[in-house]
Protein backbone atom coordinates (compact mmCIF):
# COMPACT_ATOMS: atom_id res chain seq x y z
CA UNK A 1 0.00 0.00 0.00
CA UNK A 2 1.25 3.71 -1.04
CA UNK A 3 1.72 6.13 1.93
CA UNK A 4 -0.98 8.40 2.36
CA UNK A 5 -0.14 11.98 1.66
CA UNK A 6 -1.78 14.25 3.99
CA UNK A 7 -1.69 18.20 3.61
CA UNK A 8 -2.46 20.23 6.87
CA UNK A 9 -3.90 23.63 5.98
CA UNK A 10 -2.23 25.93 8.79
CA UNK A 11 -4.25 28.92 8.80
CA UNK A 12 -7.15 31.35 10.26
CA UNK A 13 -8.52 32.22 7.16
CA UNK A 14 -10.91 35.15 7.65
CA UNK A 15 -12.83 34.65 11.01
CA UNK A 16 -16.16 35.65 10.22
CA UNK A 17 -16.61 35.33 6.75
CA UNK A 18 -17.54 31.47 5.66
CA UNK A 19 -17.63 32.68 2.05
CA UNK A 20 -13.87 33.57 1.95
CA UNK A 21 -12.67 30.36 4.17
CA UNK A 22 -14.43 28.30 1.32
CA UNK A 23 -12.26 30.13 -1.13
CA UNK A 24 -9.14 29.31 1.10
CA UNK A 25 -9.62 25.76 0.89
CA UNK A 26 -10.33 25.64 -2.56
CA UNK A 27 -7.00 26.94 -3.25
CA UNK A 28 -5.63 24.86 -0.73
CA UNK A 29 -6.93 21.92 -1.80
CA UNK A 30 -5.82 22.77 -5.75
CA UNK A 31 -1.99 23.02 -3.94
CA UNK A 32 -2.21 19.86 -2.00
CA UNK A 33 -3.77 17.64 -5.13
CA UNK A 34 -0.81 19.08 -6.89
CA UNK A 35 1.81 17.91 -4.23
CA UNK A 36 -0.01 14.34 -4.52
CA UNK A 37 -1.63 14.53 -1.00
CA UNK A 38 -5.18 12.61 -0.95
CA UNK A 39 -6.30 14.23 2.01
CA UNK A 40 -6.23 17.85 3.42
CA UNK A 41 -6.82 18.88 6.84
CA UNK A 42 -7.64 21.85 8.43
CA UNK A 43 -8.11 23.97 11.73
CA UNK A 44 -11.22 23.49 14.38
CA UNK A 45 -13.45 25.76 13.48
CA UNK A 46 -12.02 27.14 9.86
CA UNK A 47 -15.23 27.51 8.03
CA UNK A 48 -16.12 30.45 10.42
CA UNK A 49 -13.54 31.27 12.62
CA UNK A 50 -13.13 30.27 16.18
CA UNK A 51 -13.12 33.73 17.85
CA UNK A 52 -16.25 35.02 16.38
CA UNK A 53 -18.93 35.71 19.46
CA UNK A 54 -22.45 34.88 19.01
CA UNK A 55 -21.45 34.61 15.11
CA UNK A 56 -20.82 30.94 16.16
CA UNK A 57 -24.61 29.86 16.77
CA UNK A 58 -25.65 32.36 13.80
CA UNK A 59 -23.46 30.62 11.07
CA UNK A 60 -23.60 27.39 12.54
CA UNK A 61 -25.23 25.06 10.38
CA UNK A 62 -26.50 20.96 9.71
CA UNK A 63 -23.77 18.27 9.00
CA UNK A 64 -25.71 18.37 5.31
CA UNK A 65 -25.93 22.13 4.93
CA UNK A 66 -24.72 23.88 2.20
CA UNK A 67 -20.48 24.30 3.26
CA UNK A 68 -21.00 20.68 3.14
CA UNK A 69 -22.24 20.71 -0.50
CA UNK A 70 -19.95 23.58 -1.41
CA UNK A 71 -17.05 21.62 0.15
CA UNK A 72 -17.95 18.28 -1.87
CA UNK A 73 -17.75 20.14 -4.92
CA UNK A 74 -14.36 21.57 -3.85
CA UNK A 75 -13.10 17.70 -2.83
CA UNK A 76 -14.17 15.91 -6.15
CA UNK A 77 -12.71 18.77 -8.21
CA UNK A 78 -9.55 18.20 -7.32
CA UNK A 79 -10.23 14.42 -6.50
CA UNK A 80 -9.02 14.34 -2.70
CA UNK A 81 -10.23 13.82 0.69
CA UNK A 82 -11.24 17.07 2.98
CA UNK A 83 -11.69 17.34 6.62
CA UNK A 84 -12.69 20.56 7.54
CA UNK A 85 -14.34 21.99 11.55
CA UNK A 86 -17.37 24.22 11.61
CA UNK A 87 -20.14 24.74 14.10
CA UNK A 88 -22.92 22.10 13.55
CA UNK A 89 -26.20 23.47 14.24
CA UNK A 90 -28.90 20.17 15.03
CA UNK A 91 -32.30 21.44 16.13
CA UNK A 92 -31.37 23.94 19.59
CA UNK A 93 -27.78 22.61 19.72
CA UNK A 94 -24.61 23.79 18.61
CA UNK A 95 -21.80 21.04 18.17
CA UNK A 96 -18.13 22.22 17.91
CA UNK A 97 -17.42 19.56 14.93
CA UNK A 98 -15.36 18.18 12.00
CA UNK A 99 -16.63 16.56 9.06
CA UNK A 100 -14.78 14.43 6.64
CA UNK A 101 -15.87 14.50 2.50
CA UNK A 102 -14.28 11.89 0.80
CA UNK A 103 -12.70 12.45 -2.56
CA UNK A 104 -16.47 12.31 -4.70
CA UNK A 105 -17.75 14.59 -2.13
CA UNK A 106 -19.41 12.04 0.29
CA UNK A 107 -20.14 12.64 3.67
CA UNK A 108 -17.79 10.03 5.41
CA UNK A 109 -17.80 10.65 8.70
CA UNK A 110 -18.59 13.85 11.67
CA UNK A 111 -17.13 14.12 14.98
CA UNK A 112 -18.46 16.57 17.76
CA UNK A 113 -15.93 17.62 20.13
CA UNK A 114 -16.17 15.81 23.49
CA UNK A 115 -14.27 17.63 25.51
CA UNK A 116 -15.04 21.15 25.39
CA UNK A 117 -12.37 23.85 26.44
CA UNK A 118 -13.12 26.46 28.64
CA UNK A 119 -16.05 28.72 29.73
CA UNK A 120 -15.49 30.44 25.97
CA UNK A 121 -16.51 26.50 24.09
CA UNK A 122 -19.13 25.48 27.21
CA UNK A 123 -21.01 28.91 27.27
CA UNK A 124 -21.44 28.31 23.10
CA UNK A 125 -21.77 24.00 22.69
CA UNK A 126 -22.98 21.27 23.39
CA UNK A 127 -20.56 17.97 23.88
CA UNK A 128 -20.49 14.87 21.88
CA UNK A 129 -21.07 11.92 23.67
CA UNK A 130 -18.96 9.71 20.96
CA UNK A 131 -15.88 8.98 21.49
CA UNK A 132 -14.33 7.53 18.51
CA UNK A 133 -15.50 7.98 15.25
CA UNK A 134 -13.59 6.48 11.98
CA UNK A 135 -13.67 6.39 8.41
CA UNK A 136 -11.48 4.42 6.03
CA UNK A 137 -9.56 6.06 3.07
CA UNK A 138 -7.16 4.45 0.74
CA UNK A 139 -6.95 1.76 3.21
CA UNK A 140 -5.98 4.15 5.82
CA UNK A 141 -7.90 3.66 9.40
CA UNK A 142 -8.74 7.75 9.93
CA UNK A 143 -9.89 8.81 13.50
CA UNK A 144 -11.19 12.16 14.28
CA UNK A 145 -10.96 14.15 17.47
CA UNK A 146 -10.49 18.12 18.20
CA UNK A 147 -8.14 20.49 19.82
CA UNK A 148 -8.27 19.82 23.91
CA UNK A 149 -9.74 15.90 23.20
CA UNK A 150 -5.94 15.37 22.38
CA UNK A 151 -4.74 16.28 25.31
CA UNK A 152 -6.84 13.29 27.72
CA UNK A 153 -4.53 10.07 27.13
CA UNK A 154 -7.69 7.89 27.35
CA UNK A 155 -8.98 9.78 24.08
CA UNK A 156 -6.43 8.58 21.77
CA UNK A 157 -5.87 5.35 23.58
CA UNK A 158 -9.37 4.63 22.95
CA UNK A 159 -8.65 5.41 19.31
CA UNK A 160 -5.26 3.31 19.06
CA UNK A 161 -7.46 0.56 20.35
CA UNK A 162 -9.94 0.85 17.67
CA UNK A 163 -7.28 0.63 15.02
CA UNK A 164 -6.82 3.99 14.14
CA UNK A 165 -3.91 4.54 11.78
CA UNK A 166 -3.96 8.40 11.59
CA UNK A 167 -5.85 10.26 13.88
CA UNK A 168 -6.75 13.50 12.22
CA UNK A 169 -6.51 16.35 15.34
CA UNK A 170 -8.10 20.30 13.73
CA UNK A 171 -7.19 22.27 16.52
CA UNK A 172 -7.02 26.24 17.74
CA UNK A 173 -4.11 26.02 20.15
CA UNK A 174 -2.87 29.10 22.03
CA UNK A 175 -0.17 30.80 23.87
CA UNK A 176 1.02 29.62 26.06
CA UNK A 177 0.27 25.81 25.31
CA UNK A 178 2.96 25.48 22.78
CA UNK A 179 3.68 22.84 24.72
CA UNK A 180 0.95 20.65 23.66
CA UNK A 181 1.74 21.15 19.96
CA UNK A 182 5.54 20.61 21.12
CA UNK A 183 5.75 17.58 22.91
CA UNK A 184 2.17 15.85 23.89
CA UNK A 185 1.09 15.45 19.89
CA UNK A 186 4.50 13.82 19.55
CA UNK A 187 4.12 11.11 22.10
CA UNK A 188 0.64 10.62 21.95
CA UNK A 189 1.76 9.19 18.45
CA UNK A 190 4.62 7.29 19.96
CA UNK A 191 2.51 5.63 22.87
CA UNK A 192 0.04 4.38 20.63
CA UNK A 193 1.61 3.61 17.58
CA UNK A 194 -0.23 6.03 15.38
CA UNK A 195 0.19 8.93 13.20
CA UNK A 196 -1.32 12.44 14.64
CA UNK A 197 -1.84 15.11 11.86
CA UNK A 198 -2.76 18.51 14.49
CA UNK A 199 -3.54 21.54 12.64
CA UNK A 200 -3.93 24.55 13.96
CA UNK A 201 -4.98 28.40 13.71
CA UNK A 202 -2.16 30.76 13.93
CA UNK A 203 -1.60 34.41 15.33
CA UNK A 204 -3.83 36.46 16.98
CA UNK A 205 -7.69 36.25 17.00
CA UNK A 206 -10.08 38.00 19.32
CA UNK A 207 -8.69 37.40 22.89
CA UNK A 208 -6.50 34.38 21.67
CA UNK A 209 -2.79 34.17 20.20
CA UNK A 210 -2.78 31.21 17.91
CA UNK A 211 0.38 29.51 17.94
CA UNK A 212 0.40 27.55 14.39
CA UNK A 213 3.16 24.33 14.81
CA UNK A 214 1.08 22.11 12.99
CA UNK A 215 2.53 18.83 13.05
CA UNK A 216 2.40 15.16 11.67
CA UNK A 217 3.90 13.34 14.15
CA UNK A 218 4.49 9.31 13.35
CA UNK A 219 4.67 6.26 15.62
CA UNK A 220 8.48 6.78 16.70
CA UNK A 221 7.82 10.15 18.57
CA UNK A 222 9.31 12.73 16.19
CA UNK A 223 7.52 15.32 13.62
CA UNK A 224 7.02 13.77 9.87
CA UNK A 225 6.84 17.30 8.74
CA UNK A 226 6.49 20.56 11.25
CA UNK A 227 4.86 23.80 10.28
CA UNK A 228 6.13 27.37 11.61
CA UNK A 229 3.81 30.22 13.49
CA UNK A 230 2.42 31.68 10.18
CA UNK A 231 0.23 30.75 7.47
CA UNK A 232 1.20 27.72 5.74
CA UNK A 233 0.01 24.35 3.35
CA UNK A 234 2.25 21.17 5.04
CA UNK A 235 2.74 17.98 3.36
CA UNK A 236 3.75 15.01 4.94
CA UNK A 237 3.42 10.81 4.57
CA UNK A 238 1.29 8.31 6.16
CA UNK A 239 3.34 5.30 5.52
CA UNK A 240 1.36 2.08 6.73
CA UNK A 241 5.14 0.09 6.34
CA UNK A 242 6.19 2.66 9.07
CA UNK A 243 3.49 1.97 11.15
CA UNK A 244 3.92 -1.73 11.11
CA UNK A 245 7.66 -1.92 11.75
CA UNK A 246 7.23 0.90 14.91
CA UNK A 247 4.41 -1.37 15.98
CA UNK A 248 6.00 -4.51 15.96
CA UNK A 249 9.29 -3.13 17.49
CA UNK A 250 6.80 -1.42 20.79
CA UNK A 251 4.11 -3.28 21.33
CA UNK A 252 2.46 -0.82 23.77
CA UNK A 253 -1.44 -2.17 22.89
CA UNK A 254 0.00 -5.88 23.46
CA UNK A 255 1.99 -5.10 26.54
CA UNK A 256 -1.46 -3.62 28.05
CA UNK A 257 -2.95 -5.21 31.50
CA UNK A 258 -6.35 -3.63 31.27
CA UNK A 259 -7.59 -5.27 34.71
CA UNK A 260 -5.60 -3.09 36.29
CA UNK A 261 -7.14 0.47 34.87
CA UNK A 262 -10.55 0.15 36.09
CA UNK A 263 -10.43 3.50 38.48
CA UNK A 264 -9.86 5.69 34.59
CA UNK A 265 -13.73 4.64 34.04
CA UNK A 266 -15.28 5.77 37.68
CA UNK B 1 4.59 23.77 53.24
CA UNK B 2 8.16 23.95 52.73
CA UNK B 3 9.16 22.23 48.94
CA UNK B 4 10.32 18.65 49.15
CA UNK B 5 13.99 18.65 48.27
CA UNK B 6 14.70 15.38 46.65
CA UNK B 7 17.76 13.93 45.43
CA UNK B 8 17.63 11.45 42.10
CA UNK B 9 21.13 9.04 42.23
CA UNK B 10 21.97 8.37 38.48
CA UNK B 11 24.59 5.71 38.73
CA UNK B 12 24.60 2.15 38.51
CA UNK B 13 26.61 1.04 40.88
CA UNK B 14 28.68 -2.04 41.13
CA UNK B 15 26.64 -4.61 39.14
CA UNK B 16 26.51 -7.92 41.00
CA UNK B 17 27.79 -6.53 44.05
CA UNK B 18 25.39 -5.71 46.68
CA UNK B 19 28.28 -4.92 49.21
CA UNK B 20 29.21 -2.15 47.04
CA UNK B 21 25.92 -1.21 46.20
CA UNK B 22 25.25 -0.20 49.71
CA UNK B 23 28.45 1.80 50.25
CA UNK B 24 27.44 3.89 47.19
CA UNK B 25 23.79 4.55 48.89
CA UNK B 26 25.49 5.12 51.95
CA UNK B 27 27.73 8.16 50.12
CA UNK B 28 24.78 9.45 48.20
CA UNK B 29 22.99 9.51 51.08
CA UNK B 30 25.43 11.70 53.13
CA UNK B 31 25.74 13.97 50.35
CA UNK B 32 21.81 14.48 49.66
CA UNK B 33 21.02 15.04 53.26
CA UNK B 34 23.66 17.62 53.29
CA UNK B 35 22.51 19.36 50.31
CA UNK B 36 19.02 19.47 52.29
CA UNK B 37 17.17 16.50 50.34
CA UNK B 38 14.80 14.98 52.11
CA UNK B 39 14.16 12.27 49.93
CA UNK B 40 16.99 10.01 47.65
CA UNK B 41 15.66 8.12 44.65
CA UNK B 42 17.70 5.20 43.00
CA UNK B 43 17.24 3.81 40.02
CA UNK B 44 15.83 0.23 38.84
CA UNK B 45 17.61 -2.93 40.47
CA UNK B 46 20.09 -0.88 42.02
CA UNK B 47 20.71 -2.84 44.99
CA UNK B 48 22.16 -5.56 42.88
CA UNK B 49 22.44 -4.52 39.25
CA UNK B 50 20.39 -4.89 36.77
CA UNK B 51 21.82 -7.01 33.85
CA UNK B 52 23.57 -9.83 35.79
CA UNK B 53 21.50 -12.62 34.27
CA UNK B 54 20.44 -15.25 37.14
CA UNK B 55 22.38 -13.94 40.03
CA UNK B 56 18.77 -11.72 39.87
CA UNK B 57 17.18 -14.76 41.86
CA UNK B 58 20.12 -15.58 43.67
CA UNK B 59 20.28 -11.82 45.14
CA UNK B 60 16.68 -11.87 45.30
CA UNK B 61 15.45 -11.23 48.91
CA UNK B 62 12.03 -10.63 51.44
CA UNK B 63 10.78 -7.05 51.64
CA UNK B 64 12.21 -7.15 55.34
CA UNK B 65 15.59 -8.65 54.46
CA UNK B 66 19.28 -7.91 55.33
CA UNK B 67 19.23 -5.16 52.39
CA UNK B 68 15.75 -3.25 54.15
CA UNK B 69 17.96 -3.54 57.23
CA UNK B 70 21.00 -1.76 56.40
CA UNK B 71 19.53 0.71 54.34
CA UNK B 72 17.23 1.65 57.76
CA UNK B 73 20.04 2.31 59.23
CA UNK B 74 21.42 4.33 56.23
CA UNK B 75 18.60 6.67 56.31
CA UNK B 76 18.65 6.54 60.42
CA UNK B 77 22.20 8.32 60.25
CA UNK B 78 21.29 10.95 57.60
CA UNK B 79 17.87 11.49 58.10
CA UNK B 80 16.20 11.38 55.12
CA UNK B 81 13.61 8.92 53.39
CA UNK B 82 14.96 6.63 50.59
CA UNK B 83 13.20 4.50 47.57
CA UNK B 84 15.72 1.56 46.58
CA UNK B 85 14.90 -1.08 43.57
CA UNK B 86 15.14 -4.81 44.16
CA UNK B 87 14.56 -7.94 43.35
CA UNK B 88 12.49 -9.13 45.86
CA UNK B 89 11.79 -12.92 46.77
CA UNK B 90 8.79 -13.95 47.99
CA UNK B 91 8.08 -17.90 47.76
CA UNK B 92 9.20 -19.40 44.79
CA UNK B 93 8.98 -15.91 42.70
CA UNK B 94 10.69 -13.08 41.90
CA UNK B 95 9.54 -9.74 41.40
CA UNK B 96 11.24 -6.63 40.12
CA UNK B 97 10.57 -3.67 43.26
CA UNK B 98 11.07 -1.03 44.54
CA UNK B 99 10.99 -0.28 48.62
CA UNK B 100 10.39 3.14 50.01
CA UNK B 101 12.33 3.19 53.32
CA UNK B 102 11.49 6.32 55.93
CA UNK B 103 13.97 8.81 57.87
CA UNK B 104 13.55 6.73 60.78
CA UNK B 105 14.15 3.63 58.92
CA UNK B 106 10.22 2.15 58.64
CA UNK B 107 9.64 0.45 55.83
CA UNK B 108 6.91 2.86 54.23
CA UNK B 109 5.87 1.48 51.17
CA UNK B 110 6.90 -1.36 48.55
CA UNK B 111 5.75 -1.38 45.16
CA UNK B 112 6.11 -4.32 42.67
CA UNK B 113 6.01 -3.54 38.90
CA UNK B 114 3.24 -4.59 36.95
CA UNK B 115 4.49 -4.23 33.31
CA UNK B 116 7.31 -5.98 32.61
CA UNK B 117 9.62 -5.25 29.89
CA UNK B 118 11.03 -7.70 27.45
CA UNK B 119 12.03 -11.13 27.36
CA UNK B 120 14.60 -10.03 29.61
CA UNK B 121 12.57 -9.53 32.57
CA UNK B 122 9.52 -12.21 31.86
CA UNK B 123 11.94 -14.55 32.04
CA UNK B 124 13.19 -13.68 35.41
CA UNK B 125 10.09 -11.74 37.25
CA UNK B 126 6.73 -12.35 38.18
CA UNK B 127 4.65 -9.20 37.38
CA UNK B 128 3.06 -7.39 40.29
CA UNK B 129 -0.79 -6.74 41.07
CA UNK B 130 -1.22 -3.40 42.51
CA UNK B 131 -1.16 -0.60 40.59
CA UNK B 132 -1.16 2.08 42.95
CA UNK B 133 1.28 1.78 45.66
CA UNK B 134 1.45 5.30 47.53
CA UNK B 135 2.78 6.70 51.33
CA UNK B 136 2.61 9.90 52.57
CA UNK B 137 5.99 11.73 53.31
CA UNK B 138 5.99 15.75 54.53
CA UNK B 139 2.89 16.17 53.24
CA UNK B 140 3.39 15.00 49.61
CA UNK B 141 1.56 12.25 48.83
CA UNK B 142 4.37 9.78 46.56
CA UNK B 143 3.63 6.98 44.70
CA UNK B 144 5.80 4.20 42.80
CA UNK B 145 6.23 3.02 39.85
CA UNK B 146 9.04 1.00 37.62
CA UNK B 147 10.20 2.04 34.07
CA UNK B 148 8.08 0.50 31.66
CA UNK B 149 5.22 1.04 33.68
CA UNK B 150 5.44 5.03 32.98
CA UNK B 151 5.33 4.15 29.62
CA UNK B 152 1.65 3.57 29.80
CA UNK B 153 -0.15 6.65 30.45
CA UNK B 154 -3.21 4.82 31.89
CA UNK B 155 -1.07 3.71 35.21
CA UNK B 156 -0.09 7.74 35.81
CA UNK B 157 -3.94 8.86 35.51
CA UNK B 158 -4.47 5.84 37.89
CA UNK B 159 -1.70 7.76 39.89
CA UNK B 160 -3.32 11.24 39.30
CA UNK B 161 -7.04 10.19 40.22
CA UNK B 162 -5.58 8.69 43.63
CA UNK B 163 -3.91 11.93 44.57
CA UNK B 164 -0.88 11.21 43.28
CA UNK B 165 1.34 14.36 44.30
CA UNK B 166 5.24 13.12 42.94
CA UNK B 167 5.74 10.14 41.00
CA UNK B 168 8.95 8.00 41.93
CA UNK B 169 10.13 6.12 38.75
CA UNK B 170 13.26 4.11 39.02
CA UNK B 171 14.17 2.99 35.71
CA UNK B 172 16.44 1.37 33.56
CA UNK B 173 16.01 2.95 30.47
CA UNK B 174 18.03 1.99 27.35
CA UNK B 175 19.40 3.31 24.04
CA UNK B 176 17.75 3.82 21.38
CA UNK B 177 14.54 5.38 23.77
CA UNK B 178 15.91 8.41 24.79
CA UNK B 179 12.42 9.88 23.65
CA UNK B 180 11.08 8.57 26.93
CA UNK B 181 13.28 10.57 29.47
CA UNK B 182 13.12 13.55 27.00
CA UNK B 183 9.65 13.52 26.26
CA UNK B 184 7.16 11.23 27.24
CA UNK B 185 8.51 11.56 31.05
CA UNK B 186 7.43 15.70 31.05
CA UNK B 187 4.68 14.88 29.29
CA UNK B 188 3.37 12.59 31.66
CA UNK B 189 4.03 15.07 34.57
CA UNK B 190 2.32 18.01 32.75
CA UNK B 191 -1.08 15.66 31.66
CA UNK B 192 -1.50 14.47 35.09
CA UNK B 193 -0.77 17.39 36.90
CA UNK B 194 2.20 15.89 38.76
CA UNK B 195 5.63 15.47 39.47
CA UNK B 196 7.74 12.57 38.06
CA UNK B 197 11.13 12.01 39.55
CA UNK B 198 12.32 9.47 36.53
CA UNK B 199 15.66 8.06 38.33
CA UNK B 200 18.19 6.05 35.70
CA UNK B 201 20.86 3.90 35.35
CA UNK B 202 24.17 4.74 33.07
CA UNK B 203 26.07 3.65 30.39
CA UNK B 204 26.89 -0.31 29.24
CA UNK B 205 25.87 -3.15 31.38
CA UNK B 206 25.68 -6.87 29.17
CA UNK B 207 23.43 -6.06 26.23
CA UNK B 208 21.72 -2.74 27.82
CA UNK B 209 23.39 0.80 27.16
CA UNK B 210 21.56 2.83 29.78
CA UNK B 211 21.62 6.61 28.88
CA UNK B 212 21.00 8.28 32.20
CA UNK B 213 18.94 11.57 31.50
CA UNK B 214 17.27 11.52 34.98
CA UNK B 215 14.59 13.98 35.46
CA UNK B 216 12.29 16.04 37.94
CA UNK B 217 9.72 16.79 35.61
CA UNK B 218 7.27 19.37 36.83
CA UNK B 219 3.55 20.09 36.33
CA UNK B 220 4.28 22.54 33.73
CA UNK B 221 6.15 19.70 31.69
CA UNK B 222 9.57 21.26 32.08
CA UNK B 223 12.51 19.33 33.89
CA UNK B 224 12.93 20.83 37.42
CA UNK B 225 16.26 19.25 37.24
CA UNK B 226 17.44 17.07 34.47
CA UNK B 227 20.84 14.40 34.67
CA UNK B 228 23.43 14.23 31.57
CA UNK B 229 24.53 10.86 30.58
CA UNK B 230 27.21 9.96 33.08
CA UNK B 231 26.59 9.34 36.75
CA UNK B 232 25.52 12.32 38.82
CA UNK B 233 23.33 13.20 41.71
CA UNK B 234 20.90 15.48 40.78
CA UNK B 235 18.77 17.90 43.40
CA UNK B 236 15.16 19.27 42.33
CA UNK B 237 12.25 20.93 44.48
CA UNK B 238 9.15 19.13 44.46
CA UNK B 239 6.60 22.64 45.40
CA UNK B 240 3.03 22.41 46.95
CA UNK B 241 2.27 25.31 45.96
CA UNK B 242 3.39 25.21 42.32
CA UNK B 243 1.58 21.59 41.92
CA UNK B 244 -1.53 24.01 43.34
CA UNK B 245 -1.36 27.01 41.36
CA UNK B 246 -0.67 24.74 37.92
CA UNK B 247 -3.80 22.00 38.87
CA UNK B 248 -6.04 25.58 38.76
CA UNK B 249 -4.79 26.59 35.32
CA UNK B 250 -4.97 23.05 33.66
CA UNK B 251 -7.61 21.16 35.55
CA UNK B 252 -7.73 18.32 33.36
CA UNK B 253 -8.26 15.66 35.56
CA UNK B 254 -11.63 18.06 36.23
CA UNK B 255 -12.36 17.84 32.69
CA UNK B 256 -12.42 13.87 31.91
CA UNK B 257 -15.37 12.35 30.99
CA UNK B 258 -14.80 8.82 32.58
CA UNK B 259 -18.22 7.27 31.09
CA UNK B 260 -16.22 7.63 27.29
CA UNK B 261 -13.39 5.90 28.57
CA UNK B 262 -14.91 2.51 29.19
CA UNK B 263 -13.03 0.61 26.11
CA UNK B 264 -10.01 1.17 28.06
CA UNK B 265 -10.80 -1.65 30.38
CA UNK B 266 -12.00 -3.96 28.18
Amino acid sequence: MPPLRTALLQSSGRPGSVAANLDVLEEAAAQAAASGARLLVCPEMFLTGYAIGDDVARLAEPADGPAAEALAATARRHGLAILYGYPERDGGRVHNSAQLIDAVGGRLANYRKTHLYGEFERERFTPGDRAVVQADLDGVRLGIMICYDVEFPENVRAHALAGTDLLLVPTAQMRPFEFVAESVVPVRAFENQLYVAYVNRTGPEGPFDFVGLSCLAGPDGTAAARAGRGEELVLGDVDPRVLAASRAANPYLGDRRPGLYTDLTG
